[in-house]
């Protein structure tokens, strides 16, 4: 057997330790599926006497992670979080020739191909299984076995803290402030939750799968995010209703010669598989042209699920398996235009929150009709007489644009109380 | 860019002419994607002239795949299928210094180990992501993404055809013969189809995802196999009464110190993702430890799919990507001793069909309860007075050895017209 693979993990927070705890336990095992040792032999926190469940005190010590970043070792493991010192440590781990496993979507989705031409460059590995989707192995399915006939569509449901807040929402019929106060409270959601419930945690996750897939340079410039702040729980008990449910998707599909890429909640008919999809569960879709639609579950967070994909790449990197951080050499990543997002059509949902007054019915559906939108089924829930009362309607398939056009003229009517919502239905 | 891969293509049926075809569409993609050309350079088919909508005028021809296996190329791709010949063509290619990719699971299930040793001793890549599931890059997941934790059970629906029939059987209320015909009319099914319903083909996949799973070496000696023949419409139509799918399930788990591997129908509880995979798809479960449970699905079968995880083998080769064949060195597969199958233990669905007299369900019940075994519900569907009847029951989970004692008491009965049915319920 080689000699063994010297890790250096930067973070020892819940994933660190686990991955230090998988890595001591697991010792054999791992050596006989990488050829070789995984050896931990430094790191680096902030606390050094934080109880861990793992004993760390024979290794070196970095209180510094870009002075680990330059310690001996052949890999340099980033599990800092946030931008500017996770950067730091992952440059200075290249800069000294140390391949990085990294669980870091900000960063990659920021600078990711600067940091892959640095690897790229010195013939390193830059691996981030861990940034997306958990445990799902489904950076390596998009980098290396979805490729013989390239991917038209990804789609997924890429954070947990979201999928459990619909999911609650649907089984309780609770408000989303009152569901994420629940989620905080357990741990699902972070104190400060706007990364995750205002969709730019997918909208990172979803650049990578998106490049992977699509041979491009991350693009986190033209991505339409929304968030699911704004779900009430009558949207999803209408979605219900029509035979769907609400999930927030990150979606990147070819559209006429560009990417569309953008998060948001979406309608997916009730009994498909992303729709199943719940809890803190993650999940992605592609559709891989040819070789037909694949469908990938599993945990998208936490300790186990996370620190599974990182020793992934520890494996893959102890193997010599290095390849291009986004499955093409930097120089060929292409720079796809984004799609005109006119071009994207759909069925879509709509509701409306209108006073009970005489024409409005007739007014909505007018300006939806002069827009080209047509409907295929539509509900009208009245409350007491004179009160205000809400219209729910799925339109026929037709190009958002159009509707857009139609609810800009509907919002200025006074006939109607807020602005209206419209919810994509998406294909499962 | 560096020197090509070479590829000579034994086997130019639906799937070889697909991946010849996709090597010549995909051209510039697949050599971005693996660092260097993927050049079809030989073929062997019994058929030069057979028209298959690829030019391969060009290349060099044999007749004899054996002969091809020793020409000028860098990887021999086996699609032959059947035994003797394939197996002649892997090993004339390995001794000749050459990588396979195979997409066969009888030949790999059976003789894999001495074919793993042989590449490995020539640090050769033997690779096999289409004997598996089609296009669901599952042998690789098992082989290099899922191994931190380990895996306590694996599942899948591993045989279209079979998926086909059982699907169809629920649709339309029609019995196992009347579909099997169907299916082999729509191209579904072979004509001789003993192989996929008898749960051989399952089989041949399953070794090979549990020796993948576990390190262990397949072994088809040691695994229970039973087909679909036998499942009655009526078996479907009680299955939904409870809640449950019939699925055709390929199951491998840690049982005890040993393996259990076993073929059989299943239920498998509605609204789970194994139950909702439908028609020729295929699905496998994994429950990875600390990791958690992963569901992949995808196309079984197929050009497109089976040509998509044949060039995905390519490219992993073309990168240098070789490591052990069953993602252990053949010296570090164990062999662990096939479980004690007496220690399964589920619920179980029963069918009796009995002689609608006094006592019968009495002395049913009686047997039951004297070999330890508790009904959790039943029904008993009456027909006239006098005929035959039957009576389903589901149990509370009891060792099968249990279940399979009491019903070989009752099937002496002369009160019980034909050996009863038992349908283990499987977690999805």
């Amino acid at each position: 057997m080689t000699a063994s693979l010297r890790v250096a993990l930067a973070g020892i927070g819940t994933v660190g330790a686990g991955v230090a705890k998988a890595l001591q336990e697991r010792k054999d095992e791992l050596a006989s599926r990488a050829g070789r040792p995984l050896e931990l032999v430094a790191v680096s926190a902030r606390d050094r006497k934080k109880p861990r469940g793992v004993d760390l005190a024979h290794l070196h010590w970095a209180d510094d992670p870009v002075a680990l970043a330059k310690c001996d070792a052949d890999v340099v493991v980033e599990l800092i979080g946030g931008e500017e010192v996770a950067r730091a440590t992952v440059e200075a781990a290249l800069r000294s020739g140390k391949h990085v496993v990294t669980a870091n979507k900000a960063l990659l989705a920021s600078s990711g191909v600067a940091l892959a031409r640095l690897a790229e460059e010195r013939k390193l590995a830059l691996k981030f299984e861990a940034a997306v989707a958990g445990g799902i192995p489904v950076v390596k399915a998009l980098r290396e076995s979805l490729v013989t006939y390239g991917i038209d569509a990804v789609r997924g449901i890429l954070n947990g803290t979201c999928n459990f807040i619909l999911t609650e929402m649907e089984a309780t019929g609770r408000s989303f402030v009152e569901v994420l106060k629940e989620a905080q409270r357990l741990g699902y959601a972070e104190s400060d939750p706007a990364l995750d419930v205002g969709g730019a945690d997918t909208a990172h996750k979803l650049a990578l799968l998106s490049s992977l897939a699509f041979g491009t340079a991350p693009d986190l410039d033209h991505m339409r995010i929304e968030g699911i702040e704004h779900i009430k729980p009558e949207d999803i008990r209408y979605a219900h209703e029509f035979g769907f449910r609400i999930k927030l998707l990150g979606i990147a599909r070819r559209l006429g010669k560009g990417i569309d890429q953008r998060v948001q909640p979406s309608m997916v008919r009730a009994g498909t598989p992303l729709a199943d999809v719940s809890g803190p569960f993650n999940a992605v879709v592609a559709d891989a042209g040819a070789a037909g639609h694949f469908f990938f579950e599993g945990r998208g967070a936490g300790e186990g699920p996370t620190a599974s994909a990182v020793i992934a790449d520890l494996v893959d990197i102890a193997r010599g398996n290095i390849g291009p951080a986004f499955g093409k050499p930097v120089a060929r990543l292409e720079m796809l235009a984004p799609a005109d997002s006119g071009l994207a059509a759909t069925a879509v949902y709509l509701r409306f929150e209108v006073f009970d007054v005489p024409g409005v019915l007739a007014e909505i559906a007018g300006h939806l009709a002069e827009c080209g939108v047509s409907i295929e089924s539509m509900l009208q829930r009245g409350r007491s007489p004179g009160e205000p009362v809400s219209i729910v309607m799925i339109t026929h398939e037709t190009q958002h644009a159009a509707v857009e056009r139609a609810l800009k003229v509907i919002a200025r009517s006074d006939k109607v109380r807020e602005r209206p919502c419209m919810i994509p239905m998406e294909p499962a």
